[in-house]
């Protein structure tokens, strides 16, 4: 979801060297597997292309989620399978249909390796399967997932110089774009691609007559971060916070958080309850909450309550963009967190700017805490790095 | 609506002492109430941050209308609270809510001393009075104002560094924006906020079956002018007029003129009766024809003439749009005027672009003329400064 | 549909003194009327006012379909009132309309005589007129023509500083915006200006009950070219891309190929069957196919290879617009291929981008061979010029 960081290994491996006790040796392996893992990386560049490929549809992978990590793609993709191994080949379909695309109309190799040109597609592909009326392994609708993943490559690659002049990344611009476009190009009728409509959340038939299940909303909230990859298993969601974890502890509490901030502005309009035990109310919450709490911003107090801001205009921007797309029978999907994000880093507003990352910059939550204090620390003593 | 303008106060100081008659004298206390005030605001820069507050929220009460005078914004709230106590005290929560959010996310002070994180908060609270169907003192009501208030903040914020690329001011678009989401949000079924939805001016059930009133249809060209704070009756919008003039006479004349305009487009496209005489027809012809002519550009006539132009393209996009939002429930609010004053401010046309003010310059339509006036004498004579 | 290109005149010059034999004589007075005849231009220079509007309004009418040559205009016109003279008068009026309006509000000379300000009009009043629902001869129609048009020109001077950050032209976005707002602005029960509502390709009361006829799919694919002057007769259609043939016999391939192509979509949606036979189906994949091959991009088989992908991309576009905008009752018009072509010229892939030819320099695609050659050449022996 944003341009690939140039690596500031050398400081990481500074602090390996100066520390050399055995316990912080231990504490090194397991953090092999955390974080951006750029020195993995390096190692796989002499690797041949289809090697090299596993690691960038990963990579790939775990970008949905604002994640960089080959291993928490690798968590989430097992989840996928978990939960419907259509889905995940689905997904796996559309990732490959547009990472390719991407070597082939010869994107940025730096931007493919990244995984930069597959979410998106992965995205598309599995909201298809999702929306499709035809029922799981209905061969033909990888056609569809190929052409839509290659055409989220061509928008990604177009809307990249637009965004640019703003430092935005193009974030799932492209999936939200594509999805719509497709769904409003089938249609419920069409006899090839049929799909259901989409409900909108305050439709006058979506009223509530039941009582409210206070465990299954709490379980929605764990659901929140499964439905970013349009999952509605618990279990599967439950593993892929943890492909999450793995990436960044904060990033992994920020999507609890705003999945349930979510939840929350669910309640306060009275959506259906279907909609809360789903998760499909949090998802947005989530990904508003993540994006501005530690990934585009150095973490601290007062980016930690705007993310929660963001939460809320999210969930509540979704709200009103689901009922207003379900009027013809379409879904929000993420635009309301899309959109939201976009704002928060256009803000211009002191106390949220100054926190701001360059896009170029963005790493893991963690690695940027690290970063800002060299930079602060760099700043006293002599400013003529970084 | 626009970033306050460095004062030029000189000029205008060097005129008094240069006159000096009695005559003047008298003149010179009347003029105190007029224009932009940018004297007053010095003497309130010493003063507690309370009295300071009142003089923020009485500007950005008169922003709405283009204005930027704290007189003006006190005979404006007085008119609101003539015409409903309940919608004056929506207004002002949205206003405080708005302009606090500015102060406590650190937006720069002199654009919130200049009333302009104000007046988008302002009309979104008073739209959300307006469109309610749970009826006046619902207190319930001052939440989402201040959180809608609060929103058009952030959006504020955002949406300047989009915008700034090309000179332009961020005007209303982010209480149409607010707005929009907000009704969508809530829709016309919700338990807790209930809404009217609109009715589009072209709907079938709005067709005519009676004489038109041309007595109601002059009156409604008065209240259009009022209908820029949606409000609805003869007595506030005149008094509404009122403050205009004191702003600025040219402003006033451009109001009832673009209203007028917005009438006759109303005729031309035979919308409902109703919208003719509550003065819906003509709010955005209004505000269209004042931000050409005078405020954005030096009056001349032919400025005059684009002015006119602006008016017609405000009143018949307003219809359009009216009908497409229509279809969902949804008002167009002043999406018509802004957007075609945006349109406005890029005309590259070179009978038009060469009157354009840079929106760090713009005051009152006065203040432009005479400042307009000096470019060209400075010009002359030498071209050192300005 | 592009700015007009600073002649290369001289280049074209030195080719024909340098061959001096008399077959290739013959073959420049051929070639007299052939690409965008820069030569006639000049001679018109000195012409009174009245001769020199006829060849900008004539090179405007060859603009829509993104020609420039006076004699395809004159083509085509003659095409237009061979299908119906109403239509024809409609689109000189709009045409008209919308060069004056340029020439009063003080456009740029160079952009009006290459009719750059006339082509939006002329599609709009077509449109007005095809939609029209009091038939044909319905004199008032001519008020909302002019209106349109001269709105147009507004538009053409506003997105030109929008679209010019990225180098893009502003294409025909100012006359889908302005048919959209008119249909939406008058409705299907206006008094005045009644118009059919548009049927949506995909709607249920749509579906085919009969078998499908292919010579009139292969008939529909020529009809395809002639739909972008919305006129869905053969012997017109035919004679339109006789006028494309004249101007580039590059652009008339892409032209069919596109229609083609969009036609296939068609049938790979199942749309109605009188959308392919009407060729509703195949002019936005006509339009997306030209602007790729050849056009903005020196022709190569990569460019070939996108312009079929941008004609895909616009048929599917338009089919999924034409959905959405269908519910609502308004037509798509050319919005997917002006969306696409827009999407093709931002591309930031080096395969495609390589080949981009700025605004400024673009002229028939021969011509653009023809000065790309120039360039690879200049850059090997010396590079001072170009």
């Amino acid at each position: 979801m944003w341009t690939p960081e140039k690596s500031e290994g050398p400081a990481r491996g500074q602090a390996h060297t100066a520390a050399g006790s055995s316990r912080q040796k231990v504490i090194s392996v397991l953090l092999y597997c955390t974080g951006e893992m750029t020195h993995f990386s390096k190692i796989m560049e002499d690797k041949p292309f289809p090697v090299q490929l596993v690691e960038w549809v990963l990579r790939g992978v775990s970008r949905v989620i604002l994640a960089n990590n080959p291993v928490s793609g690798a968590l989430i993709l097992g989840a996928l399978v978990m939960a419907s191994p259509w889905q995940a080949l689905m997904g796996t379909v559309g990732l490959l249909a547009s990472t390719l695309t991407a070597v082939i109309i010869g994107q940025d190799s730096a931007e493919i390796a990244g995984g930069l040109h597959g979410f998106n597609g992965m995205l598309v592909a599995l909201l298809m399967g999702v929306f499709s009326a035809a029922g799981d392994w209905y061969w033909w609708l990888l056609l569809p997932a190929c052409l839509g993943g290659a055409t989220c490559t061509f928008l990604f690659s177009g809307l990249a110089p637009l965004l640019d002049r703003w430092d935005l990344p193009v974030a799932v611009f492209p999936f939200n774009m594509v999805i719509v476009l497709f769904l409003a190009c089938t249609g419920p009728n069409n006899p090839y691609f049929p799909h259901n409509p989409a409900t909108p959340p305050g439709a006058p038939e979506a009223l509530n007559h039941t009582q409210l299940h206070v465990p299954e909303v709490l379980q929605g909230v764990v659901v929140g971060v499964g439905q970013i990859y349009a999952c509605g298993a618990f279990g599967p969601s439950l593993l892929i916070l943890g492909a999450v974890l793995v990436f960044s502890p904060i990033m992994a509490i920020h999507a609890l958080l705003g999945s349930g901030i979510g939840t929350l502005v669910g309640l306060s309009m009275a959506v259906r309850h279907s909609a809360l035990y789903s998760g499909l109310s949090g998802f947005n919450g989530a990904l508003g909450c993540m994006a501005v709490g530690g990934l585009f911003f150095t973490f601290s107090w007062r980016t930690h309550l705007f993310a929660i801001a963001s939460a809320f205009m999210s969930a509540y921007t979704d709200i009103a963009l689901s009922n207003l797309l379900g009027t013809v029978g379409l879904p929000a999907c993420s635009w309301g967190a899309t959109l939201i994000a976009t704002l928060m880093l256009l803000l211009t507003a002191r106390h949220l700017s100054a926190y701001r990352i360059a896009i170029g910059r963005v790493g893991s939550p963690e690695h940027n805490l690290v970063t800002h204090r060299h930079w602060e620390e760099g700043a006293k003593e002599d400013s003529t790095d970084v």
